[in-house]
């Protein structure tokens, strides 16, 4: 439980006015705006599906997460187009391309190569492995272009590392670096972690979280699911992250896609409203 | 020390029989053929440079590793140029990718995109921080194409979380996927690492080393420096891999750059001689 975080009692729209990086404000004004707590991951390898999928879910989400080296025939327009439905529905950019290496070669991946993820991304996200030096190589890059980073302090799938001290030196490495990392790709909240007492108070990270879902139980590839209240009310987090729990199997059912994300939706606001009144 | 390894104090050429991966099996040959044990990482933006560098550097090494999502204006000939110099010169191709997402995303991080490394990266790498599943969607695509997986078990940077037991499980997660991870990037052998009294005593993961430098003592960006005789000598390690001690500052100074690799190429031999003969 998080009771005793601050920021999990307040609303988006009033963490938002405290926040020094313009996408995590950003994030929270939307959230707050729009009523929703809904981030959408579209895994898809042909633009076309990528693209009409991320038309449909646009009213309901405040972010859209995108694997932008998976797609097939990549071409600059596709990034133009996504920038236009960003603009459209009003929601922010967060490219899951999970950084890992030295801060040298990550300032140039971000930066540059063909998808230049700098340039249209608000969030991206890596993971704290390597030591500082990763925030440091992406900030150099981001921080003038008015980025957030997210640092995976812990992950959903079956046998993962992040665990212990692991957890606890990311978080502690996100407070160092806290106008650029605006929080955690984590399971629940982590105010206060790897803090000593008193320490870190208050402190306002956000927290995405992956493997959200309201039927499956997993995939044959190590995936774990728990539903919007379970991620939101009982463990803090504040944007849940779902993907083939909205798009499903058949990408050309646009309505069953859009009634799913209208779903998951409001699963994720009733159980953020719950929160905040309790 | 690594002396109680019985990999350490064989030759590449006895080691190479009895790998059933056909990646780790023609990467030990190509060592033992052309007497090197030199991996040169060659992290430059524009095509240009990148090829005139492989091609200069190619006589003296028996992997290339590349970051190829840091070049400028990518287009399909260069991995062509790519796979026609590795030809030439008689050597493999090492993706350093470091896939670090669940199972499903990385498999087609791995086959799909722009850049389609399964089809020609004959190495790639991957964290095991997200668990199993990473190896087993890395190997659905890999394994059948007769690629070599390596798991990051240490990082070479300031303050990097690869430590205790996290190094333990990597090794761990590589022996029960060893027919498709073929070793490890780390800092030391990985021999009966996290493995019970007995066990694991014949295993043989190749171990490939970055951060070697016969100069500079680390950058800004908290990467760190051995020499090659601390690293395969001392340390047990196999392959060296060097960057920008070899291609240096001037990327037009091919000379300069053939004549490094060289020297390179002669420090990490010598110090495998010296220690099959220990």
């Amino acid at each position: 439980m998080a009771s005793t975080s601050t920021a999990y009692k307040r609303s988006y729209g009033d963490r938002a006015k405290a926040q020094s990086n313009p996408a995590a404000r950003a994030l929270l004004e939307t959230m707050e705006r729009k009523k929703t707590n809904l981030c959408v991951s579209v895994d898809t390898v042909k633009p076309a599906d990528f693209l009409a999928i991320i038309d449909a879910v646009g009213p309901y989400i405040c972010l859209i997460k995108t694997h932008i080296d998976i797609l097939e025939d990549f071409e600059w327009s596709i990034i133009e187009r996504l920038e236009e439905l960003a603009k459209k529905h009003d929601f922010l950019i967060f490219e899951d391309r999970k950084f890992a290496d030295i801060g040298n070669t990550v300032a140039m991946q971000y930066a540059a190569g063909v998808y230049k993820i700098a340039s249209w991304a608000h969030i991206t996200n890596a993971h704290p492995v390597p030591g500082p030096s990763i925030v440091k190589g992406l900030s150099s890059i981001g921080f003038p272009l008015q980025r957030g980073l997210l640092l995976l302090a812990e992950m959903s799938t079956a046998g993962a590392l992040t665990k212990g001290t692991y957890t606890e030196e990311a978080v502690q490495m996100a407070r160092v670096h806290n106008d650029f990392v605006i929080g955690f790709i984590a399971q629940r909240r982590m105010n206060g972690i790897g803090a000593a007492p008193g320490e870190a108070q208050d402190e306002d990270f956000i927290i995405l979280t992956p493997g959200v879902g309201l039927e499956a139980k997993g995939d044959a590839m190590g995936q774990q699911y728990r539903t919007p209240r379970e991620v939101v009310l009982e463990s803090g987090c504040d944007v849940i992250i779902v993907g083939r729990g909205v798009y499903g199997k058949d990408l050309s059912d646009i309505d069953g896609i859009r009634a799913r994300a209208e779903r998951y939706r409001g699963e994720g606001w009733s159980a953020y409203l719950e929160r905040i009144a309790s």
